[in-house]
């Protein structure tokens, strides 16, 4: 700023204007103020915040904004002179975020983005605006925070074909689930327990349904695949339905309950996308992330497994990711948003989550009365579900008595249907819990 | 190739030469044609291997090298003009590897190179070469093979000021530490496991001793702290005086022992890098790392703890990192090698490793006889040394009684000093063990 103003030999500043100044946006200014030298030593030039936009300037965001320049219309900004990279933290998969975005990018100016839904739904759109205007549309914060894990798969493990990606997405549910796994709390409790502290919503529908884990994953599975981005195929169910017996029995069987997000491909079938409550083996490092970490394996056919681990929200983690990108593009090291251009993406077939083989453990809690357990056998049976061991517990929770199945291989919508059925007869009493067993 | 020849429409190929045909560059051919097509559409244009060179062209390698151009004088080859990038997996820090990467810099051509000795010795040197050349050094196969770790820090975490970086930078020695953590075998026994498995080499002082390691680490401190790289500021001790009673008392003491490479800067003492056994507390991701893994850890003031973790050496992971940085070459996303220009870098004061405070763990060996234990107890008070816990087992191994303590905070040159003369006391019948205990 003043020190290129005052130093005609220094490199031109690279002109950035915020949009939405939340909690992630008063990070991002934190961030660019105590790192300042830092950042213009590593960006190689100054890194300038020109102009600030949210709904309310006067809202107290705990910093001192005095100091700069606010606009009201950002779209007009960002097609002005006056800047060089948008950065778009107002939210929401459409609306402002997304007129925005189509503005900036239609401008010529670059776009940095920590906007999942957005990306997850427009991600293609944006990146074909982004490709005809050759400017950089960068989304590091979209995905598991401040982990690089866009980095690490767009250009980390490019050399390889990645079999499979999958990982902790959603920091609310891990906390949800290690809290349950800690305290042997029940869901409800844990819940709220996670909202007290700030690290669930007051509706936290986004989160416990997988829907945001889902976003993340649609663009992992783009970037791993080289595949256009389908976040309509990504099959999602949420963790709700647990019980403090699940985790709990899981542990029995040398397993924890993450919640996970999965995308494989398989020659025959397709791309494989879901988001669901698992088993994860205990000697696999997934099941050591705790709390609101996140975490993302790679699978690679010339790597290995490649693992990253670290804070998947909250404002500094954020803000790292943002500020990364920001990095990228005052060096000039940036290329296509999904690693090629999108009309060399390809249209990958859907394969149908429902017909994925594996063990599974199914969870019922049922009457203790006579015939039951019959039902129960007839019922899996019928369905073609081969079981490898079954356990009750002497002692039943929530008025019932917990039994839990653990099915040989075989297809997921089968052991799926038998148990909903099951759940649906007049000796259940809660809702049935299916959950493959992951060989990782 | 024969793709782009057919069609004028492609863009050039980017042609690469590989200097140095052992495991790694066999590795790296395979990746080049198993996964020609997607790093075709991934880099934006095929990569195509032009020449081939090696101190032996018939040495059988398990591939069929008959289709490739062979040269006898990589160093002219890189001098003209049929060829775009040079990867050098010669080694050696000097010699050979050395004198082409200043042909190939000075000639304006891309350098991709896996020799960890070469950048920690001549990095500065070389990148002060491709800065005025203006052409690509790249080393991501420097560090912990395929994980991306080098561009983690560059570019995933460049917004951050690290603190701190540190984590196991040596496959060997940990496969080593795991086979003695798990099949309670001595040090001797593991190596000679290990090296029959060729997990270690027949001479195995680079790896044992930390030598390879503190290569390793002298690289990411640079990236990390924005510092010229300083191979010998860094201090080195190794595994080799470890005894199976190490690993279990560390263990009953709720920790693991780990070769942890680790720089640290402080504020007032400047820039610390050690390469030193050192106990990892249980709950911290390090201890769970298995076998030859390689894992890093970076502190960054706003994004937290990052973890990655991989294979650290072997053909397929190393060529996978190879093989990114020659992807990052063909899209044109590169920068400076150590992420900003050698004359940017600071010259960091180096901190005494040996003034380190913290807690340690002391093991001694010594005669089962009355009087040692006061001059254990008068020797460690005469240092200064105070100690927390003292633990002696019933039973001694080694012809002796095993002795541990641990101390409370103190500086590491006065416990290490304290444990070498007890260690050279004729009571004493085998050399001490002093590791630090990580508060991580």
């Amino acid at each position: 700023m003043s020190f290129a103003a005052n130093n005609p030999d220094q490199p031109r500043p690279l002109r950035v204007a915020l949009a939405g100044i939340g909690v992630v946006g008063g990070g991002v200014i934190r961030l660019l103020e105590a790192n300042r030298d830092l950042i213009t030593r590593r960006a190689g030039r100054p890194v300038e915040i020109v102009a600030l936009n949210a709904r309310d300037r006067n809202k107290d965001r705990g910093i001192d904004l005095s100091a700069y320049n606010w606009v009201d219309d950002m779209g007009a900004l960002a097609q002005s002179d006056d800047v060089d990279v948008i950065v778009e933290m107002i939210g929401g998969a459409d609306g402002p975020a997304l007129t925005l975005a189509r503005q900036a990018l239609g401008a010529g100016k670059a776009l940095v983005t920590a906007n999942k839904a957005m990306i997850a739904h427009h991600g293609l759109d944006l990146a074909r605006i982004a490709e005809e205007k050759d400017t950089p549309l960068k989304y590091e914060a979209a995905v598991a925070g401040g982990i690089p894990v866009i980095k690490a798969i767009r250009e980390g493990a490019s050399a390889n074909e990645i079999a499979r990606v999958y990982g902790i997405l959603n920091g609310t549910c891990n906390y949800i689930l290690t809290l349950m796994e800690r305290e042997g709390a029940g869901y409800d409790e844990a819940l709220a327990a996670a909202q007290a502290e700030g690290y669930a919503e007051a509706d936290p529908t986004f989160d416990v349904e997988g829907i945001d884990a889902a976003h993340k994953l649609s663009i992992l599975a783009s970037l791993c695949f080289g595949t256009k981005l389908d976040i309509n195929a990504v099959s999602t169910s949420g963790i709700r339905n647990l019980i403090a017996d699940d985790i709990r029995e899981a542990e029995a069987l040398g397993h924890r309950v993450r919640l996970i997000g999965m995308a494989e491909r398989d020659a025959e079938r397709g791309l494989y996308q879901r988001v669901q409550p698992c088993l994860v083996p205990a000697d696999h490092p997934l099941a050591y992330v705790p709390g609101a970490l996140n975490a993302v394996v790679a699978e690679g056919n010339f790597v290995g497994r490649l693992f990253f681990e670290g804070a998947g929200a909250g404002a500094g983690p954020t803000a790292s990711a943002i500020v990364a990108d920001i990095i990228d593009i005052a060096r000039d090291e940036y290329g296509p948003a999904f690693a090629m251009p999108v009309e060399a993406l390809d249209q990958a077939p859907i394969a149908d989550a429902g017909a994925r083989i594996g063990k599974h453990y199914v969870r019922l809690v049922v009457e203790d009365r006579i015939g039951v357990l019959a039902e129960i056998a007839t019922t899996m049976r019928d369905a073609g579900v081969s079981i490898e061991s079954f356990i009750q517990r002497g002692n039943g929770s929530n008025n019932g008595v917990v039994i839990v199945l653990v099915t040989h291989e075989g297809p997921a919508d089968a052991i799926q249907n038998a148990a909903a059925s099951l759940g649906s007869s007049d000796f259940s009493v809660a809702p049935p819990m299916v959950m493959p067993i992951l060989a990782l």
